[in-house]
């Protein structure tokens, strides 16, 4: 059953979304958001009693709406090596929501410093985002070469997101991260499944798609 | 000249190195690395007059020793498809000195937002690290196939290596960076590699190597 709360916590969490999206980590206030909700700073506080609480919710929101966003696009993108493609879709997803993309490196880093508060979030995100990956994999294995290790395979290519979207915040001109997200696709696409180059003509072509809204 | 400040400057730098390897990001406190020097903490912010300015310059200082101990090792493992040899040596040295790598990681990861104070140093840093590691391919380029883009390889290259420390620093039981970094230095070499099967089976006996002192 849906709540009246929880109606007024999905609010206020896409609120903080399209701000954050907009703002940054720095630049985004609680009261910016309460403001854009339309409520007092205390009633924000009521659902979302930290700072840390409310970024680790828009993120887990974020990462809702993503898988939700790539299993529309394309449902067989979810297993095998085509798995990939819809990797390609989310970076480039990324690079035109930069805001989240920034709180979500900076508060990633930040967590593995001892008694971060979100320590906890972050640990259990890896282990399901990585796990995640690697079902996908496995369940379309009958495309893979048999030696391809996908416990492995999920880590690097959760690993070389991260990464590029440091590199790309830092120097936005520079680093097309979409650029380096598909030559190391194609590569890897070429190295690890038994098909290959249909595969490679569709990352060729996946992206841009439009967005959609983030929020209702 | 080396000048009696430079060498005072040296001892601070190696002595946080230390501090910080051991303690990590927070539990490191300027007055412990003052008093491992045996200087005051006054004479410590003479040097470096914040946290930041001494946290930047250990890791600049930590890339230059980590640089001249892979030349060190392996002179020939600066160009080509080699390179990788040296990268996954690198990859096990930071396995045993998880400190600088927690360091490195939530200050890379902060410095993303606007404004912070060592945004400049990592931007300036991720140039030079992903263009040596580009001259370094480059200059070995005989040896690699010839459609390979060595200046998005660089990128990625340094890409893993950031993503997987993150998900190691999060759960260092169970992430094996060392052998996440080997299945992708094995299946990267063999796509771009000219003469793969030598370069392989030294990935498969590189590691791990003596752990040379850090401080003098």
């Amino acid at each position: 059953m849906v709540t009246r709360g929880d109606a007024r916590r999905e609010q206020i969490l896409y609120a903080a979304m399209v701000v954050f999206a907009d703002h940054g980590y720095h630049r985004a206030s609680l009261a910016g958001i309460a403001e854009h909700v339309g409520i007092s700073q205390a009633g924000l506080l009521h659902h979302f009693p930290t700072k840390p609480r409310l970024l680790t919710a828009v993120l887990e929101a974020r990462d809702r709406l993503d898988r939700e966003w790539l299993a529309e696009l394309d449902p067989d993108g979810r297993t095998g090596p085509r798995l990939l493609v819809n990797l390609l879709r989310l970076v480039d997803r990324n690079r035109r929501l930069g805001g989240l993309v920034q709180i979500y490196t900076a508060l990633a880093g930040e967590s593995v410093t001892d008694d971060h508060p979100a320590r906890a979030w972050f640990t259990d995100r890896y282990g399901r985002v990585t796990a995640s990956v690697e079902a996908g994999l496995l369940a379309g294995a009958d495309a893979l070469r048999p030696d391809v290790d996908c416990a492995l395979l999920a880590r690097e290519v959760v690993a070389v997101m991260d990464g590029l979207q440091l590199q790309w915040l830092l120097r936005p001109d520079e680093v097309d991260m979409v650029a380096a997200f598909r030559d190391y696709a194609t590569r890897l696409i070429r190295s690890t499944a038994l098909d290959p180059e249909p595969l490679v003509a569709l990352l060729a072509s996946a992206v841009p798609v439009p967005l959609p809204a983030h929020a209702g």
